[in-house]
């Protein structure tokens, strides 16, 4: 195999790395803490982004784009999400650089072109809309407001993992605005199971919804909604975010609306996102040690077709096939690839494919046309077999819908079998220790028990599952008496 | 009529404003230079964007993501690049904000969290790709590279309006390398006449291909290639921009590969892009006094329905036959919109969406149930028809397609009048004065004439154009020998 990948048992985090990189996701740039999506891991961006987008406007929101930066004045007005944000975000202070008189070539900051007032590059957008929304909604008419935008946002980690934790990271967030508190709760709610939904049924990962602690609380949120999955390495990812934002930002930007009795008050709000962090978990949940994984539903490449041959003579005769097949396959709507490339050879192909996670390949010589066979590998099982090419293009429908639900059924196994119920401390740190992984267990709802875990442990309260049973018990650290269960694990 | 719209007699530029803001389409932001894109302006953009990037992806472009931020020692390694865009850049210093000791809630940047070096918010991304590409590029084999990107740029201007000039706007950029200067050259041209396709087709705007003089061609490039449009008021508008630029940016980085024979050399490249200012270009190329008119092919709305009626029993007869006629639309792949908003009037929803130039408006009310019939009205003509409900939906499939073609050929023939081709510098001025437009006219080929006619006339040489006859003459400023017309006029 030319691309050497790391295993996991040797280094989890370098197989990580690899798969990234050498799988075409993604890499490292010039720029502290920004990654280059490359164009095949951008291609599953669009792949996830379409679907997403298709279920936000099915769900009757709408796209729109508000600015990058966030005036000073603007960014402090809620204090929680300033507070935050403040300690890692990149500010512009200067519109412009000059000649460097000192070195030959070089520019400067030009200290004569400095902002009267400093700019945020928005880590995210609730001030900058707030402010805006205030001046669109007047009266209860102009409610709910269902908006979405697509954008890049800036979030100054120190430590920064590709896709994981980046400085810029690619996302969506919706930012709605409502009559009652009980609407916006139910938009906030709705938008976690469409990201529930989306992760679940494209991305073939088993997720759990919960509710934030207050320690996890998203700043300047009055509820946070969460999705949790599990990697393979036992921790946890979170892999989206609603909050219902109260009024907070209403009142900080001085947002309000008047009923259908002309009676004054403050605009309820949500707001929830996902990100390229996402690519993230699906790297992490599915792949193996030859490479990544994809669900057929948002692979670039569903199929990939790799001929054997020799001389152009033989080649002639397969592309007559294969292109017939290939036309078979996108009338059906499925992301083909016919890789006829001759700089390669077809033992390099397989292994590129399986690296790059291809869920089917199809590979056929001469003897196949004889035959009037292929050999039909699936990526996730590694089964191969030859198969007729009569009625193909049916079996690849149904081959890549039993695909994605093999991938999913594996991951929920998984996932299953590391939700571990603990009642004693002793068992809350060595089924961390030896097995990772969700640990349900009672706490006895203080952020001094949450904080005094986190600190011996690592492990934090990932969330309370919103289908939590109706038990009380003891909690597990304190002794306390405790009103619920919650989820803890290590995380991302 | 709700909403007061500016004539374009009495001021052209408010009128302007008023489309944009009162349509719907952006409005003003806090911050400096920035616009919103609102979500009607945004459904649009969404439009152009997909038809734009299905022609990238057809003509083998595949889309990527590059970091936001340019390193100040990336930035300025293409000297004239830099310098081109150096004077109005927004530059990241500081990586956080802290408590301000002398304002409760209100926040400062913190001194100790200095970048080591300045970031600066791209204005365009020569640079950071061209660093990537160094990496991604050793031989032949790795050529050509086609990649496109979507994304925000931040150019300070210091006048700016809205679509038309922010400081923020949203584009599309193309970034292509190949191994000879032929080929990158080719495909310069090649996505010239994507734009060209693009913005004549879809948009229903003619424009003129031409090649940049040097005063106005891209910094770092060797050649700009353009497209022109022509606006209502006689102004040009560059509608698009294609660059091939040579070796400077493989040679600022270091960009080399080697060939079939193992030779090394520097790559050849390319940038091309088109930005929201489009939708300025639309707004000002096709609407009239009442509102915006929009090319049924990118309008967010191509059929509005409204109902007109008296109570809830009318209501719902009409409702049986319309559900069954956007039923039948929506399967032609017709994106109408029914609208029975009942907290506004039939006269207030029309000119609603005349002012949002939705191309078809069909009314129906009891006596058109009674009769078989719709009230069909077409936006850019204004014309009103009473129609049969029997084929509707086919008529209305031809009508968008006569839409699109009528606003072309007005738009093509007011264009046309107003290219005026002058023999004397009287001539030209009159004509600038009296009539704007384009002016063919001879030009000696030096930049100082260029910059005296700029000087006293604000006429640029918008471009020469691909098709010119070969023809010498006069220059109609200086007297001396020209070797070819150009085309001058004043631009946005």
């Amino acid at each position: 195999m030319s691309k050497e990948i790391t295993s996991r048992s040797t280094d989890y985090s370098q197989w990580y790395n690899d798969l990234v990189i050498k799988g075409g996701l993604a890499d490292y740039t010039d720029v502290r803490g920004c990654m280059v999506i490359k164009p095949y891991g951008f291609s599953l961006w669009e792949n996830m982004r379409d679907a997403l987008d298709k279920m936000f406007k099915d769900t009757g929101h709408v796209n729109a784009y508000f600015p990058l930066f966030v005036p000073k004045s603007l960014f402090e007005a809620e204090e929680k999400n300033a507070e935050g944000f403040a300690k890692e975000c990149a500010v512009v202070t200067h519109y412009r650089l000059k000649a460097d008189p000192s070195k030959k070539g070089a520019l400067m900051v030009d200290p004569e072109a400095k902002l009267e007032e400093e700019l945020v590059v928005r880590p995210t957008s609730e001030a900058i809309i707030w402010k805006t929304y205030k001046n669109w909604i007047q009266s209860y008419r102009d409610l709910p407001l269902l908006i979405n935008q697509w954008a890049n946002v800036v979030r100054w980690e120190m430590r920064t993992r590709l896709f994981l934790r980046t400085a810029e990271f690619l996302w969506q967030e919706g930012h709605t605005a409502h009559a009652t508190a009980q609407e916006a709760v139910a938009e906030a709610v709705q938008m976690l199971n469409v990201y529930a939904d989306f992760v679940e049924n494209w991305m073939a990962l088993p997720v759990i919804k919960g509710v934030k602690t207050e320690n996890e609380r998203f700043a300047g949120a009055v509820d946070t909604y969460c999705i949790e999955a599990l990697m393979q390495d036992g921790k946890a990812l979170q892999a989206g975010t609603s909050h219902f934002l109260g009024q907070n930002f209403a009142k900080a930007f001085d947002v309000k609306f008047s009923d259908k009795d002309n009676k004054l008050d403050y605009v309820w709000a949500t707001s929830w996102g996902v990100s390229t962090r996402l690519i993230g978990a699906l790297v992490m949940a599915h792949s193996d040690d030859d490479g990544l994984i994809l669900p057929p539903k948002i692979a670039p490449h569903q199929v990939v077709i790799v001929p054997i041959y020799k001389g152009e003579e033989q080649k002639a005769k397969i592309d007559v096939k294969v292109l017939e097949l290939v036309k078979q396959l996108k009338a059906l709507g499925i992301r083909v690839k016919y890789d006829d490339n001759d700089n390669a050879r077809p033992g390099w192909k397989f292994a590129e494919y399986e690296l790059k996670g291809v869920p089917v390949r199809i590979a056929l010589g001469l003897r196949d046309l004889e035959n009037n066979t292929v050999e039909l590998a699936r990526r996730d099982t590694r089964e191969k077999q030859s198969v007729s090419m009569d009625g193909l293009p049916e079996r690849i429908v149904q081959l890549l819908a039993d695909i994605q639900q093999a991938i999913y059924n594996k991951a929920q196994a998984y996932r299953d079998e590391h939700i571990t119920t603990v009642n004693t401390w002793d068992e809350f740190v060595s089924t961390l220790n030896e097995k990772g992984g969700f640990i349900s267990a009672f706490w006895d709802g203080t952020a001094e028990t949450e904080d005094a875990i986190k600190e011996k442990t690592k492990a934090t309260i990932r969330c309370i599952p919103l289908n939590n049973a109706q038990e009380e018990g003891v909690c597990v650290f304190s002794g306390k008496p405790a009103k619920q269960r919650v989820l803890f694990a290590q995380a991302y």
